[in-house]
């Protein structure tokens, strides 16, 4: 809000309405792509000299910028009554459940945006492939549970080195897999909630980031290839990776302190709610997946004189999208895993709104400046950025900041839209889009607009603050120059390519095994009715134009080879 | 449940089956609807005349009835345990985060009503226009949060006169414009709750007011008229308005005492969660914008032989309307802002159900009265409407009055709906009766059901309870006499009036400028292909016969001209 | 997780694979469905010996196994933190209100289910009905909130003897008919939570046992049928039975004890959440209305050619079976009415995910066994099987052992649906293989798999617990022998058999009154254009093919009769 920064403002919003102009002409349109890729390419170097830059005099020297081993802070204390009874639970017995509470309901307004999920991407598909989406989210969901409570919560939250965890920290002889020699009385870490809770709220973040890669792959992804990739994604990828920036002892959560990775950069990296550790892994597999697939059969890219295939149900999509905003408030401020936090939750969650609302508006006025038309899937595809920009941020920003970094995210994400395009990457619900850029752009937002007034550490996912309280995270724009930056930069870097490249080869390999991409047959009978036997709605008349090319037209849209198929619709 | 309340009861009943009889008759009914008109007139006049007579005494002598200046009640304090150690904070750490956490599910759940309010509108339109109910909802959503940051929340919360507000209530020189000079550490009034957990939930409340009008003017605004209505209403009419009722120093919550507006009343204005606030301001600017912009084409009322164009997806719309119920115990219990008061909170939840109930029950059996069929749009509204109407009094009435006025609610809702039809007023959704009617129904009724168990302040939005704890509202029915009934008819007739007045003024001033309606010729090819470029279902064979008079049929609904439309459907 | 367990868990799996193998050939399906009806047999008698053989020695002699009458013990006390002054409410005054906010957001959930079960009902069923559906669930969810607050909620949790309550347990004199006589300090039992919450509360789970009745009946029942039949469930045979289980008196509650029903037995019964309670007496009451009603007009069953009428909308049915699963998180964890006992909450929330997780799982991949597809019937039907199982269990049992019992649900709610297929009873949604199996499954599982970790008595809806803290509930499986077992084998014999012969003696005076059924004329118009007067979708081309033997083909599904009509449909 400070006058120094009323300039970048207006300069966005006069760049906005360039821009708007400008990609109405078709070679403005070309110079901006070319641009668009050019800058890509450029940020990437940037952050690889960032971390190269980072890691020579670390390597050399070992001098920490600043000392950050510090004892541990209870996140149950809150940060605003400071009294040295809170800590004391036998006067205080109250604050635990409190915090599980919270935790709770944080988890059950995440595991809630299955039901976005769901919505948005049978929304955004075609009707021949939707029940396919259903089955795919709940198979996902289901086998997520089943493989966080087998492995996966324990190689990511739980003790062991800097890339991978498996025991309890409190004892390395008990390991958490199937999360055995847990009881009621085992809490997580320092922040006095049960395990359990933590698992349930860890398992409903694990499950968003499996759910992400499927929006890329819909309509053309063999049933029995979603079920290897979601077994590599639930079971490995993920909680091994998120393990680096979420577990104790991560690499990326202990760097920056001495005798750890980069001890000279003097930071650690910061991601409250998963912005890389939920978003850039989910939306960077998305990606690979829709690289290795190919695009589905009738695709057209607008350089070929076509354009994106059209969603079959706008209202199912968009309430899709508002069910997600409602279970981002659980996604954000539950990330706190406190109540007694009370200044953060009421920020987090207010950041969280406002970040939103500005990455709507700019996507649908972009939108409305290249079309004329205000379109419904690029305000919910903006306000979806907003949202997983503010992710990693929203506890050490400003409401402007918010506003600010939202509003970035909705213009980035239609650029991102372009981008796909242009490279002939069929992705039908902008997964990389919201989710693979926009996860890096909140990640890096923090380098940028962390605003000096909040804790370091904060309160966190992993419930192991490293340091201590009233340092303020302060990012370039408030005068914090780069150190912020540079860890950001080194851990989405690190994050985002690892994924990426073990998503290639995984999907690489079940292609290669013929069991990615169903047949070209079954596409063109319809992914519904070949994996699943059934239509989404056997009853309504679908027109045929939908249909892909070399696919015969259907005027009524009867599964007859459907084992439920009902006598009358036989003859 | 006393006694003397059974006979109200079993008239009440017997006026609802003497209703439905006579409304199978059509003399009967154009007589009905004359005594309604009347019975209309008449309750104006009355609620002007005791404004009049409240005004006459107090402006010539200026004695209250009572004296209600008092200290602040902290609404930290619990109406049911009350220990001194209570409000010492440092004793009992905890009741401030859980006052917060009460607040914020409470906005959480208010925001997740948007998902219904757009199921329900979306689903009770045609199909032609449901797009452009999607992106008006979610716009609105993200311009009401820019513009409540900005300075909608200031106006409306912050202290300033009677009328309007700007700055911080502890610190004139500190104005909350775009939220600046708040930290974690500053909270609301006498709440204890964070300022920005406020701002959300309050923000909720403003997108749900804001959401409200576009209910009866869809299908023919144009969508830059939407915006500049909106901009109206989300950034002044409603926190201005609202500012008067809610705000630390807004001239209804002051009215009553010494030195202030109808001093001689000696009662306050109250409005517990918004009948007046959110849904009568929201239902009358609804109005005025249905006035003005007149009936969809094609649209023909029932005294013309017509009747209400059929929605195009019940099963969208009333699974909307139960998720609006679902967030309506955000909307009721959330705004004790503290779940200390426990038996507040769970009496308001209580209240708000039975209430619902009654409405549904009372309407779906005057609609069987009249058509013998049960009617899915008239239980939806008939609950809608029971919530509406117990929203100001859910803190002072008993279960039996909720049950009470609920019903009332139901069977004004229906009557209303015959009102607008008269009156060839063309309201898809049902948005005045539903909010406009039982918002002033629901704000008079504390006037008559008020049972004087509980607080005459009682916990507010305000967090600026001004009245002694311990003295009970009481109403008309229990013996309070008419003193709160003329402060309820004050209140509601200044809030309607000046909002409908305004609101046609602005409805006007756009339609003269020629932004308010979309051409004939657009609403003819459709608002969502004309205004959003796509169908909300590409490939669904929709019946021709639910174009208006003047449209060619349309057999296959494929957006030829979109920007998005798939190459198949462009030959 | 112990050595000894790991062999059943290879051998289900074994047993699974051998089943999907076996299914798939026609005798074995003959044979295995002979082999289910006789194992089914055998349960029932097994369930009645157990019930002799209690019964036996307890009447002879009347020594319990073991004392169980002890102190009352408050369930505000938490099982992990247990200093003295807990349960000083003036040294701890947060503890009442902390309850009551879980309480409530428990009964919001749950009260969301609705919108879940809407969904799964209306996307289940044939577009003919779908208004019908809609109506019914609201109408019930109405009605059902009128009678509970009327005297259902007396009847079940008021006190009075073992079959019937009225009174409020701390004072015979005050009956709670219409809740007369609460004020806010009215406490409910033990529970230190307002009684308005716990009616919330429980309100909302008398709502989804009325509202599960009706998936069995949708398609063909007269909604005066609809109407009466409600009134009986929900006035009546739920409060009424569920007073047996959960009353603070109920004789299944103080069964065990002595002088008291089966003193021998030495223990009472355990429904945790109401596995029994809410899920066999709706699914129960649901098969005796499938079994009066008869099949829609024009279904074949399997061993006559024909297989289940398919789903309209899969879409909105697997959203609403995502929409219960979150609501379930009210359900189950909201049932402790405590967060003080967060080692319970967590507990409970993560074995309600993992039971679900692995239903669902089992399901599919019995599905993809027998028919080569991934169905979504199946995998939803799967996970709300392991919901509805863990229901009852989810306090006292492991992680393991909740994906144990949760797949066994999974397999169940395969093997009952062909059971009804088998009996020619028409479920369209599959309300009884979901509730009313696996409401049994539930049950039982408590007996098998209770671990012996968690207080016999735990927390409950019934705020009664009559046992000491401290011993455990342990199952057959985990050394505790067939004591749990036995105790609840007699209390689900005892709740299914009344609730099932109860239901078919109503079912049939109704259906003997003629009111029951729509006439062949109205089912063969549709039970929407019938009975509600309108189609749920009017705009859309539905195929003919899918109207019952003997129905014209409608094109265009046009309600012309509809008193909405528009009047270019009337053309």
């Amino acid at each position: 809000m400070s006058e120094m920064l009323e300039v970048p403002k207006l300069s966005f919003a006069g760049k906005v309405a360039r821009l708007g102009t400008r990609l109405k002409d078709p070679q403005w349109r070309r110079y901006g792509l070319q641009l668009a890729a050019g800058k890509f390419l450029g940020l990437a170097l940037l952050m690889a000299i960032v971390v190269l830059c980072s890691v020579g005099p670390s390597v050399l020297f070992g001098t920490p910028a600043h000392a950050q081993q510090a004892a541990a802070v209870p996140s149950t204390a809150p940060s605003m009554v400071m009294t040295a009874d809170l800590t004391d639970i036998a006067k205080n017995p109250v604050i635990n459940p409190l915090n599980t509470l919270w935790t709770l309901l944080g988890a059950f307004l995440v595991f809630g945006m299955q039901a976005g999920f769901t919505m948005l991407e049978a929304g955004f598909c075609r009707s021949r492939e939707t029940v396919n989406v259903l089955v795919e989210c709940v198979f996902d969901t289901c086998l997520c549970g089943i493989l966080y409570w087998a492995w996966g919560y324990a190689f990511m939250f739980g003790a062991g080195n800097g890339f991978i965890g498996w025991h309890d920290p409190n004892s390395a002889d008990t390991n958490w897999f199937f999360l055995q020699g847990i009881t009621a009385m085992t809490l997580y870490g320092a922040t006095g909630v049960p395990v359990l809770a933590h698992w349930l709220f860890q398992f409903a973040f694990a499950d968003c980031a499996s759910t992400i890669c499927s929006g890329t792959m819909i309509g053309r992804t063999a049933f029995w290839g979603d079920i290897l990739y979601s077994v590599c994604v639930s079971g490995f990828i993920y909680p091994i990776i998120g393990h680096w920036a979420w577990g104790p002892d991560g690499f990326l959560v202990t760097m920056g302190s001495p005798d750890h990775f980069l001890s000279g950069l003097g930071m650690f990296f910061h991601d409250f709610a998963g912005s890389t550790v939920v978003h850039s892994i989910g939306g960077w597999i998305a990606l690979a997946g829709g690289i290795i697939l190919g695009p589905r059969l009738g695709r057209k890219f607008k350089r070929d004189g076509g354009g994106p295939m059209l969603p079959h149900d706008l209202t199912i999509a968009v309430v899709g999208g508002l069910i997600l905003w409602f279970g981002w408030y659980g996604f954000n401020p539950g990330s706190t895993l406190s109540a007694m936090d009370m200044g953060g939750i009421a920020r987090v969650a207010a950041n969280t709104t406002l970040a939103s609302c500005a990455g709507g508006l700019v996507a649908v006025f972009i939108g409305y400046g290249m079309n004329k038309k205000w379109d419904a899937g690029f305000i919910t595809n903006g306000f979806l950025a907003g949202l997983v920009a503010i992710t990693a941020s929203c506890y050490w920003v400003s409401p402007f900041g918010s506003v600010m970094l939202g509003g970035i995210g909705g213009a980035l994400v239609i650029l991102a839209t372009e981008v796909l395009e242009y490279f002939r990457i069929d992705d039908p619900v902008g997964a990389w889009p919201v989710h693979g850029v926009n996860g890096i752009w909140g990640t890096l937002s923090i380098g940028f607009f962390a605003s000096g007034e909040y804790n370091i550490a904060g309160s966190s996912n992993t419930g192991t603050p490293i340091v201590a309280a009233g340092e303020g995270l302060k990012g370039l724009f408030y005068g914090g120059g780069m150190q912020v930056l540079k860890a950001q930069c080194v851990g989405s870097l690190i994050v985002c390519a690892a994924t990426f490249i073990i998503a290639l080869i995984m999907f690489k390999v079940i292609d290669v095994v013929g069991l990615l991409r169903i047949s070209r047959e079954g596409e063109i009978e319809g992914m519904d009715l070949h994996e699943h036997g059934i239509s989404a709605y056997p009853e309504y008349v679908i027109a045929a134009s939908f249909a892909p090319a070399g696919m015969k037209p259907e005027s009524v849209n009867v599964p007859a080879g459907s084992p439920m198929a009902v006598p009358a619709a036989a003859h």
